[in-house]
């Protein structure tokens, strides 16, 4: 393992990017969300992804002088156009705009289409939560994994949906495949030389794949089978369909196809609590609620009941202080990237 | 079995709800309702739950004068409080309110307090649909079923989620509760004597539990672990907290209780297709997934692929035509009910 500050991985990330020709703001806009996703321990959404945002760019299945811009408007809606850029670009508008309109109209919801991967889709709900506001975002995911219930095409993604509320210390952030598994957990494996559990994934025979290297022989599974399809696929017709983004056969593997635009969709909704009462009392309620299931004694042999969020914001603040962990599989990669790309490597760090 | 038309059911539900002092035009609103649900399959939340509603209104639990009316509003959104009447008249405001205000500002959403059990979330989805909008509907559920993601109190409900989308001859219709099995389908199965399957439920050691009947002793499971838990807690965050209506252990369980105003919290959402593009590319890309779902081969051993919603039409067309079928244990149950409530019982009709 080595650790290193994030400022540096915020630097040698932005000179990546500034090597494809994304320009200065943009890159750094992007490389501080990704670090961010780092920080805050969503490993497999962070500078993980450096290696494919890159190979993308380098290709020209990804725009590096995007100019994200609004299509549509309404009082309390829009429509993005991520101009095919990286995904950050057009969600971090989508996230601003979103506030914006709920202050307005108490509500707002941006479609998203022509985007790609944004990293974990808790980064466009947290500055919503943090804003004393209710975030919600969803994504068509950027590879078809999953088949329909009882089917063996593979016509949907793990489709993410993240929540966020203000509550307490540290704000309740939900950010969930509508799979058992998601792709990056099961990427990092791949990368790690660790298996699967069962119950993951299933080969097109409908039997258990455990191997994390045979990803596209099989499909992820849906939580709660048929319920699991169903909100795929409402989040398809949501991020995709009502945007007019890719969703079904004509999602893009954005991995396999480092050439070919994606137009990804995705949505960020914020809801402003003050139209719908005191946030004091929001505030209240969510806090004496979170603290009712922490105190709930646990199964035996379960560890602690935890609120979705709980313990985020300290450990956050801990890879702050003493530097973010990198797998030497990925530190190995970073460094083989800095070569491909001639760009300064990432110091030389001492074993964590 | 019996078969009734369904004119004769809600003549009989209505006049259950006036013999228990809901005014005429409320009684045959929630009448109408409740047998639509049974008209579109959803057996476990139509007329099979109006003893529990009968019970409350009998007792107090529930206001059979109600009157419910918006607390607060901006130009998107909406508080309606539900003056603890029976749930579907606050949730059939809620559901206008959002489409007009959809149609205002491209998307309305109403939050819900002082509600009651309301059916099946779809019917306050199934109209925005049928609008060309875009339904999306939630609830804190009305008995606490389910404990905390490790843990062993109860204090969340399966709290549902439904979303349908116009698209072809069925409206893409979702209505899940957040559990692996909803209270409604176990409460079935307790009336006819029939046992659940393993993975339904465990008991407060964690083993399996599969008496339906012993529905109280044990905690129903999440979908997908804790995915489930934190779907359900940010329900019960959107629905609940954020209205000012019950979340946790300030839950009322409506069937245990018939005396205590439940404090019922829910929301409806409406969004306007056609502030994000043209319906008819929403209508053509909708269609085209929905085929290619349907079109994949299925599994060995599965039937082939549905998309929810798919065949309700035909289904509750069926059953207009040809009457609604009863289990005779809840036929037997609308019998007595007649008798308590001295109101004329159902026809006598010939075996199904």
């Amino acid at each position: 393992m080595s650790r290193l500050p994030a400022a540096s991985l915020v630097e040698f990330v932005a000179q990546a990017f500034l090597s494809l020709g994304v320009p200065e703001r943009e890159a750094r806009t992007v490389a501080g969300l990704m670090v961010e996703a780092d920080l805050l321990g969503y490993a497999t959404h962070g500078v993980f992804r450096l290696r494919q945002y890159a190979a993308r760019l380098r290709d020209g299945g990804c725009n590096a002088a995007a100019t994200p811009h609004v299509l549509r408007e309404t009082a309390a809606t829009a429509l993005v156009d991520g101009d095919n850029g990286l995904g950050h670009l057009s969600m971090t508008m989508a996230c601003e705009l979103a506030m914006a309109k709920a202050r307005e109209t108490g509500i707002g919801w941006i479609g998203v289409r022509g985007s790609n991967h944004a990293g974990p889709a808790a980064l466009y709900v947290r500055p919503q939560a943090a804003a004393g506001m209710i975030g919600i975002c969803a994504a068509v995911g950027s590879a078809n994994h999953v088949a329909p219930y009882g089917g063996t095409d593979l016509l949907l993604g793990t489709n993410p949906i993240a929540m966020a509320t203000p509550g307490g210390a540290d704000p309740f952030v939900l950010d969930m495949a509508t799979t058992v598994a998601a792709v990056g957990k099961i990427k990092t494996l791949a990368q790690r030389g660790e298996a699967m559990p069962e119950g993951w994934m299933v080969g097109r025979d409908g039997k258990p794949l455990t191997d994390p290297t045979r990803l596209d022989e099989g499909f992820l599974l849906p939580i709660g089978g048929g319920k699991g399809y169903g909100l795929s696929m409402a989040i398809g017709l949501l991020a995709g369909v009502l945007n007019g983004a890719a969703f079904g056969s004509d999602v893009v593997d954005f991995t396999a196809d480092t050439t070919s635009a994606t137009n990804t969709g995705q949505f960020v909704a914020a809801i402003d609590i003050a139209a719908f009462g005191d946030p004091a009392l929001f505030m209240a309620g969510a806090t004496r609620a979170f603290a009712e299931m922490r105190a709930s004694p646990p199964l035996p042999g379960h560890d602690p009941v935890r609120v979705p969020g709980d313990g985020r914001e300290a450990a956050r603040a801990g890879r702050l202080e003493a530097g973010i962990t990198l797998h030497p599989a990925l530190r190995a990669d970073l460094d083989r990237l800095a070569k491909e790309l001639d760009i300064a490597p990432l110091p030389v760090t001492e074993p964590a």
